[in-house]
Formats: structure tokens, C-alpha cells, sequence
């Protein structure tokens, strides 16, 4: 994530924890940003993440609806969710939210890309994942997880990606990121 | 961005802030998430934004390379910031951000989405515009904004964008949701 040291540009005087959770803090820095310049920078420390764009053996891409207290609002997502160690496999985290969440396994894990979800306001930087050959079961909930499967044709899936029919922009973004895997594999599959 | 009441599954009981400016607050609500069960969920509150895809007479799209303390890395992304009051028009808010970020201005501001981006942690929710007929002059900066333009040619800087090259999420995702627009145009004009 981090680049060389000479390319970072401020230096970091000072650090401290407004509050500190294993999954959301609130860190308050003061930084030297040049010419003897000081300004105080806060921001979240989340864990890493992964999201995951389920993509059935008949070529169905499987959403979840979820409730999102921030927003107050019920978001199109796909599977998504932290690491739950700093050193965990982004894989094996994968495999898990793919299973919590929708009930699926999946053949193979193809990874996409990684990105920063609002990187002047949160630390958070995600994998992002296309599970081919998924198969679904009975999902499995966190108590305070309220979400519900939403299962359709892929095409459909990233047209409503590309029309803004997927109002969580990361897991849009997923989705479009998976768009050309997803047309080659259709080429290959399901129309043979 | 909220929705009906009855549709809000859980109940606010209590609400305080941890800390609050006017650019970013960490807010604390205990929450009746149903059947009595009782959660306190912290997050992160956040002006709305707008991020503005500028895309010139000549077809390139304007991005900018930003250092962002929170990641410790550079990013490319499009013009976006927040909005002045939470009443501004978000149009004027766009112009301002074009104008600030890559001194450009614009025939029109076609809007393209709303999203959220990161929902589970933050309430940011944005408005998404792609500028075209753009003309660059004067960058006007702020003080403590490290940045500089890169412009390159519009397909270019789609298939950046989709091959995860532009590793801030919601720019990468703006920059996606513009691409049939920016394509119709080069088919109207560039190419004639």
C-alpha cells in the first residue's frame, strides 16, 4: 500500500486514538507537511477488506440488499467484508464472505484489482475478487446482518453497475471490474 | 437518500458525538435493532460530495495524481470535493470543484449517479457529473492540497478505470459511469 519513504510528502509529529476497536477507530494525527508547516489530520482506521462478485455456473451474478445504518438506507452490494487478522489470506477471507453472505462456494477466485474506498477520509483499502463456478446454499448471518440475495442475470447485473443501479459505489465498481472476465467467460460457456 | 420510515429496521435511541467539525465527525448512536436487542454503532459523518469527470473539447479526461495521508500513497482521481453547506446546489459545487482542482471549466454538467462510498463506515453519499466541452487554465488550490493534472486520451482513461488502475474506488467507478456518454460523444464529434 505504501509507497517509498521519499515519496511521502508529510511527516507524522504525532499520533494518538480519539477511540480504538478492533474493527473502527478514530486516529488523529499531526503532521509537518513542509516549510515547518503543522496541521492536525484526522481520519478512520478500518481493517483491509474484499469483495467478492459471485458469478453462478449458469451465469448469474448474485447481489445482496442490505440495511446500512450510516445511510439509513438498504444498498445493492456484493459480498464484502474485513480481514479479521492484519496477515489473514485476502482468499481465505474471500471464501469466507462468499459464504456468509450469500450461501455460496465457488471454483476458482480470480483476483481483480485493489482499491481505496475514500482515501481522504478512511484508511480502507480493499482486494476485489471474481468467484466463478459458484454454487449456492444456505447463508450464514451475523445476528446484526440484516441482507437478502438478490440473484440475477449477469448482463442485467452490469447494466444496472453502469447505470448507477448500484448505489454502494464500491461494490459497483467491483462489479465493472469484473465486466470483461464475465463477458469472455460467457463466450466461452453458457452460450455453447 | 433516506427512505420511508417504516422500512428503517432499526430505532435511534441515543445519538452523541465523539468528536465534530465541520468537515468530519465520529457520531455514537445506541441503536434498537428489534426484538429489544440493543447495539451501539459508531461511524463517520461526512458533507455530501460531488466528483466531476472532465472530459475536454479534444477528448482526454483530466484526472489528478493526490497524495492522501489517510493510505499513505498516491492516488489518481477525478475532481471531487464536498459540498460548501448542506444545502448548496451540488452543479455549483462541481463548477467549484473543476474549476479548484484542474482549473477547468465546462459547457455542461451531465449527472450521471449518486452513490455511497463506503456505507457500513461513513455516510458519504455523492453526486456524480461528467463535464464535458472542458477547457483548462489556472489550477487554484488549496494550501495543504498535493496534486497534479495528468490528461490523457478518454479511452485511455476508461480502460485505466477498468483494469484498476485508478486505484481511488470512487473515481475509478465516476470515470466507468461516464463511459457510454463519453463514447456516444467521440462518435458524434471527435471522430468527424
Amino acid at each position: 500500500m505504501s509507497q517509498e519513504v521519499e515519496n511521502q510528502p508529510y511527516r507524522t509529529l504525532e499520533s494518538r486514538y480519539i477511540t480504538q476497536t478492533k474493527w473502527r477507530s478514530l486516529r488523529e494525527d499531526r503532521l509537518e507537511i513542509g516549510a515547518g508547516r503543522e496541521i492536525s489530520y484526522s481520519y478512520l482506521e478500518i481493517p483491509r477488506a474484499v469483495f467478492v462478485v459471485p458469478l453462478t455456473e449458469d451465469g448469474q451474478l448474485v447481489l445482496i440488499r442490505q440495511y446500512r445504518y450510516p445511510v439509513r438506507d438498504w444498498v445493492l452490494e456484493v459480498p464484502a467484508g474485513s480481514l479479521e487478522t492484519p496477515d489473514e489470506d485476502p482468499l481465505v477471507a474471500a471464501r469466507r464472505e462468499l459464504l456468509e453472505e450469500v450461501g455460496g462456494e465457488c471454483q476458482k477466485l480470480i483476483h481483480l484489482a485493489r482499491f481505496y474506498s475514500s482515501s481522504a477520509h478512511i484508511n480502507l483499502s480493499s482486494e476485489v475478487y471474481l468467484a466463478v463456478g459458484v454454487r449456492l446454499g444456505q447463508q450464514h448471518l451475523e445476528e446484526t446482518e440484516l441482507l437478502e440475495r438478490v440473484i440475477l442475470p449477469a448482463r442485467e447485473g452490469l447494466t444496472l453497475a453502469r447505470q448507477g443501479g448500484i448505489t454502494e459505489g464500491q461494490s459497483a465498481y467491483a462489479v465493472l471490474l469484473a465486466e470483461s472476465r464475465i463477458l469472455a467467460l460467457e463466450n466461452d460457456t453458457w452460450l455453447k
